[in-house]
């Protein structure tokens, strides 16, 4: 049967640190056959749209008791994707069909377990939403702020990493249900971001305060009442010096802390007794079951222009490397997307 | 009016660090009339037993915006104590009856809100389990163990300060309940007592350990799915390390924390996303609402012997600045109660 190239993004070996574009290669030998062995019931597919997101980091190290596997060192590096079925031997896909989920950085991969993707039926968005808005990173911030937050109208809120793929949309959903919003972010562009696209009442450029503490203070005066945590460290310190009696920290990530060999201690945990607090952790593919109630309120959203999404969209297999580094010094603006073929 | 001598526990200063017996000191000159003034709506009472509990240390520093207000240095201090009114402005008391409640340290006490004190029914049980088992310590471990940590048969659960007012009848809340039941403590005796006395499955000697991390997974090599959390910091790192997927943490207290100047940091809080854990903290006095309902349990749990309560009693009213000390560094055996007079 004949095979074609089929370019791979592979891991070198397990990172300490701060990843490095060199810690992953680019592999141009491999080759692939573009139909599935007879009685296979796997899907032969070819990868679209490749998604950069900060849990990745977690696989790049080597650990046993994980979330996520670690990666293989030698082996594709994978992540979420949206790609088309060029075969198929499961009975939900045929060819043409498009779906998101889980896929290799390589050009075209083998999908083992079609029931763990999800297949496309709205195809009149960009496809490319499906790595973001309506893919992972969407239902990570509906379950994250809707489910473990319970906010109510006229709440206070804070994200932090507002102007990710999660965040944006965490302070958009916010601001539909009428809370009072303020976002951080690390350049001043992304604060415009927040502000003038966003619709976040405020913004402010964490890298520009001296005290963490101080600055809630100042756009928070009667204090937190939900805090979306993206970054951890510092920044949780702080916010909760700031948290309101009953607040509700939804702990979806903690970006701060993913490079360092030993994280930051936080401090002044007993703000949990003395604040009533609550901390919820989760890992969003617990919930998928959500994701049709989820793509029911938000289809309309996106249609009827209610929400805002912005996508940082790098073009080549081969950009992956560097744009994945990228996430954890800030470097994109918005949802993270290589594009590996629009077609 | 006759008026008759008031000893009293009077704070001297804010604390910082440690606090020492000569932080307080006993004013023998203040005096008291025995009969309210003619209108008062207060209750005059005579002080029986007085609570020491780990939260007064935080009163006995300056704060704003604590969730309890700090003590007046030069006045007396006060806590959770059994009474019996002398006499009666309030239509809910008489003369004799008996509660229990915020009252002051000193012989006798004006309680100018007598409908924050809980009259005392159940008079066929030592009165000093109420400030106990059958008061504060004893609802904080209802609620605390019941609600916050909505326990299921079978789980594996930790209680740190196991043998304290509150640890001890937690840990037999979840014996009683068929979970796997584990706790730790600062001396041999206590962790005998929390085997042999309080029934746990097993103990241990936090002083003796040099790895708690290590320690944990000795006695839980499944994870652990409930810590009841009363000391914080470095406890609360390892037991992060070792909770189970979808582990609960009912934060009740860190009395390990109290005397430092900076808490300790807690460095891998990322477990609560990997592992979906929750962290709750909550105040007691939220919940008081619940007493009937938990008198309706505990009542007949006493009376049939099906939970045992150890309590360290000490004599008079003169000891009461000692044996608060002696809290913090885990010299009492049980819950620590001092005795001003027995009628």
């Amino acid at each position: 049967m004949e095979e074609v190239s089929n370019k791979q993004v592979v891991l070198k070996d397990y990172v300490n640190g701060f990843p490095k574009e060199s810690d992953m290669l680019i592999n141009t030998s491999a080759t692939i056959s573009l139909n599935l062995p007879q009685g296979s019931n796997a899907l032969l597919v070819k990868n679209l749209y490749l998604s950069c997101d900060p849990y990745m980091r977690n696989r790049m190290t080597k650990t046993e008791d994980s979330y996520v596997p670690s990666f293989t060192p030698g082996s594709p590096m994978e992540g979420f994707g949206v790609a088309k079925v060029l075969d198929s031997g499961h009975a939900n896909f045929k060819k043409g069909d498009l779906f998101w989920g889980i896929t290799g950085w390589e050009e075209y991969s083998i999908i083992t377990a079609p029931e763990s993707v999800f297949k496309i039926e709205h195809t009149d968005v960009p496809l490319s939403y499906y790595t973001g808005i309506l893919g992972m990173p969407g239902m990570t911030a509906y379950f994250g702020f809707y489910e473990i937050c319970a906010p109510k109208k006229g709440e206070c809120v804070f994200v932090s990493a507002a102007s990710g793929a999660v965040g944006q949309l965490v302070g958009q959903f916010a601001k539909l249900l009428g809370c009072y919003v303020v976002g951080s972010a690390g350049t001043k562009e992304k604060v415009e971001l927040l502000k003038n696209k966003f619709g976040f009442d405020e913004a402010f450029n964490y890298k520009e305060e001296q005290d963490l503490d101080a600055t809630l203070k100042r756009y928070f005066p009667d204090g937190i009442d939900i805090y979306f945590e993206n970054v951890g460290g510092k920044m949780l310190e702080a916010v909760l010096l700031n948290m309101r009696l009953h607040g509700r920290i939804s702990v979806c990530g903690m970006i701060s802390q993913y490079n360092l060999e030993q994280g930051d201690g936080v401090r002044n945990l007993f703000c949990l007794v003395s604040k009533r607090l609550s901390m919820k952790g989760f890992i969003v593919a617990d919930h998928y079951h959500l994701y049709p109630k989820y793509m029911e309120m938000v289809i309309p959203l996106i249609k009827q222009g209610k929400i805002c999404y912005i996508e940082d969209i790098v073009e080549g297999l081969e950009s992956t490397p560097v744009t994945l580094v990228g996430l954890f010094s800030g470097r994109n603006v918005g949802k993270q997307v290589v594009v590996v073929a629009r077609e």
